[in-house]
């Protein structure tokens, strides 16, 4: 009997018909079943005479299914697998934990800290191997890429495959989806997995002039079930329903946009994360709503972050707080520094953020939107911050003054969900000592001074706590007592951060 | 007859009764004419037995006046005087100007460029030199400095003077201001005035411990008609309510604030502008009531100064967009390149700014409290920024795009009320090359780059202006036109500015 890691792919394929249009006239499904547990898989067309049902295994035990179809190929066909534990390092599809943070769905916490490579899938072979390769030195665990290709300014190269097939005339059929270039997809779709990086599948943009941006929306309706069916088996998959869905309002109206969300909720068994991100700052989607499962936004407006999970009460990913660089445009030419800064004030605040860059290139090789090689000054700061959630083995952060009253609306505070490590960070401001929102009980501490730019980090040297002259007419702030059981010195200057953990933290 | 000049002082004294309280018990006006041009002004007690009317001569002429009084003494003097022009760089009260700006009193535009020394003016005389010298060196022109003494962090020396006279047990009597204080305080105000200074008077803060924050209504009612009285005829005065009167309303509740600014009216012919700060960002005052003349704000926020002109419709004065430096509270420890950063910011969205500093110094002499000497590396380059606007002499700048649409809530560009000059900043964004809100009708203009750090001024080198590759399926970008007649190559760092201006201005 075929025998199958927890969270890995279980594929079922079968021959049947290739007349007519087989991506619209043959219905394929498959019940999955252990115990009580059944699961319904959407199978898809994959070419030729194959016809495949993706399975992810999501517990162990001896799984069965049967097939069902409208083509009596297809229908009927039955079988058992076992499921066996998951692989080392495979923790299975991240999911919302905690209401404002992300776990994998064996309860390992997940940070999520992404770079932006849109069409990166779709530029030649080469370039994606050095992709790969530069992701596998870097600590970011999500990647934000394009189903489709990209057509925009420093982006005019041809694709490496036409994601359908051809008309007799040589255009596009969008009723005909290209396995070749989906098969290619879910191969790079593998590889981050096996790097440990999730998938964020943008289903659409409107940076488009082969026509992706225009299909009907029935067309769109049936690739969205595609996707779905032919995707949702990974693990590592995120839906992404648009890149600047706002820019698309005069082809996708708004209710289509809740119309594919329900599709995935459909389509998808393991319902993977499901977002939307907006172009212009004013625009964002309404993401209460149940079926969007974080918050995606861009906005440079950083030291708002709490705003919109006060706002939207879910995790929120700030994935174009603009990107490193010095092309042209605005929402990418900011420097390496300010990306850094921008990401700890996020991440401190309780949100998450999201990478880019992208420096002008004779070649207009950008990783932005083609990866290749990063040159920028941000990636392994980001990374570093990364590392220092890890290290904790955190549930995530939360601000240490949940009202962001001052000075907590200035600098960004933030403690994890347990109570126990707390960071803080200064950014522009360069204090030379420092007491608020230290621990209040005793100083039984270890409070680390890090260098946000050098990456560097010293243990910081305690000072006494101080009480403050009075500054309110016959007020006594907190009753004369000091606000910290100890003060830290700082070094005055900026971009500087503080960590404080218990004395005898096991790490 | 006595002769002065416009703008100057005319000042009246008599003599009169010493015995009960004269500074509640007598009233005294004078009625001063010129043609059918009239002011009431009222006078003042200024100890022993003296008794004062000023009247700040608003146009040349021959003026006369008559006293009026409840008292027989002062009642019924009447004289003549004659108003010649102005002296050399006396150009009267500042005014609201073109809705958003200033200008002086004779139409020369004011940019306000302020600094903050709440209580210079009660440090000992020999740092209030200090203050002054250095202030003649710096290109501010306005200086936010309360009437009251100041206890505070950082701010624990007794005042020069009480402003007010001892009772028999030693403690302040509130009905009685110390002529002596006022009397110094009018000297420095005077001063100031040489210098080109407008003093920005805070007449209530709650940052104290000798009961001026918590005197009774009527005491404050009658503290607001004397400094009126005393100080109106200097045309360098501007009225600031209060420093943060959202500390105070435990005092002083907000119907009172308004009643102040009536009394301004009443009292102070010269009706100076009248402003009123607040503590908490989210606390504006409702600067649209009509007897505030401009906004006064407290917000770091700057990119939003475009949001507080559009909610107010008057000129904003952001006065705390935090300090320089490196003390513990988070208003006072930003670095000087982030205070000169949201300088230009402000000032290319239409704004003003107000400068403090406040480095750590061992004897607490921290010139955002104390005055003294400057230490930061913002206040010249904030000067840089002043001059810039005072070389081309225009009345003011508002935004390039008033939508503030992409890239313009990224970047900060302006151009002058008559269309001539523009200034586009850049901060934290680099590019390589920049067109967007360069002229589009020819390339007839000079183009310059300016290091706001640095303080350099360099010509910039044109480039051919481009047509970006469509970024929206089916829609060509302005008609595929370039969106400026060139475009300019940039050198991809931080902190840069470009001023346009056509070729051959005169300037």
């Amino acid at each position: 009997m075929t025998t199958i890691h927890c969270y890995d792919v279980f594929e079922l394929r079968l021959q049947g018909p290739q007349s007519g249009n087989p991506y619209r006239d043959v219905t394929l499904h498959a019940i999955f079943r252990l115990g009580n547990q059944t699961r319904r898989i959407t199978g898809f067309y994959d070419g030729a005479d194959e016809y495949v049902i993706r399975f992810m295994a999501p517990s162990i035990g001896q799984w069965s299914y049967i097939t069902m179809s409208n083509n009596n190929q297809l229908d009927g066909h039955q079988g058992e697998f076992d499921v066996i534990n998951a692989r080392d390092g495979i923790h299975g599809p991240v999911r919302v934990n905690q209401r404002f943070h992300f776990a994998h769905d064996d309860g390992t916490p997940y940070y999520p800290f992404g770079t932006t490579c849109y069409a990166w899938a779709h530029q030649p072979e080469e370039i994606q191997e050095q992709t790969l390769e530069t992701l596998a030195k870097t600590d970011f665990n999500k990647i934000r890429m394009s189903i489709f290709p990209k057509d925009y300014p420093f982006n005019t190269n041809e694709a490496l495959f036409p994601m359908f097939m051809p008309k007799t005339d040589g255009s596009m059929d969008f009723n005909r989806p290209n396995s070749e270039a989906f098969r290619h997809l879910e191969k790079q779709i593998i590889r981050l997995g096996e790097l440990g990086i999730q998938a964020d599948l943008i289903l659409f943009h409107p940076y488009d002039r082969w026509g992706y941006a225009t299909m009907t929306e029935e067309q769109n309706l049936a690739y969205v079930t595609y996707v779905a069916a032919r995707f949702s088996a990974f693990h590592n998959v995120w839906w992404a329903l648009a890149n600047e869905y706002d820019f698309m309002l005069d082809t996708i109206p708004m209710r289509t946009w809740d119309q594919f969300c329900h599709l995935l909720e459909e389509n998808d068994p393991n319902q993977h994360l499901r977002s939307i991100h907006n172009g212009e700052q004013s625009m964002n989607f309404d993401h209460r709503k149940p079926w969007i499962s974080h918050v995606c936004i861009q906005n440079w407006d950083v030291k708002r972050t709490q705003e919109w999970l006060n706002l939207y009460g879910k995790p929120v990913i700030n994935d174009e707080m603009e990107y490193e660089g010095n092309i042209w445009p605005c929402w990418g030419n900011i420097t390496g520094q300010e990306h850094v800064h921008r990401f700890w004030i996020t991440v401190l605040r309780g949100g998450y953020g999201g990478h880019g860059e992208t420096y002008t290139d004779p070649d207009d090789q950008i990783w932005w939107a083609k990866g290749g090689k990063l040159h920028g000054d941000s990636w392994p700061r980001i990374g570093f911050l990364h590392n220092l959630l890890k290290q904790e083995g955190i549930q995530g952060l939360k601000p240490i003054n949940p009202e962001f009253t001052f000075p907590w609306d200035r600098i960004s505070g933030a403690i994890d969900l347990d109570e126990k490590v707390r960071f803080i960070y200064f950014g522009e401001h360069q204090p030379t000592q420092w007491m608020t929102g230290l621990p209040i009980d005793n100083d039984n501490y270890d409070v680390d001074l890090i260098d946000t730019w050098e990456m560097t980090i010293t243990p910081a040297q305690k000072i006494a706590s101080f009480v403050p002259h009075p500054i309110r007419h016959g007020k006594i702030t907190r009753g004369g007592k000091a606000e910290a059981a100890f003060a830290v010195k700082m070094p005055g200057k900026p971009y500087m951060a503080l960590r404080i953990r218990p004395v005898n933290k096991e790490n």
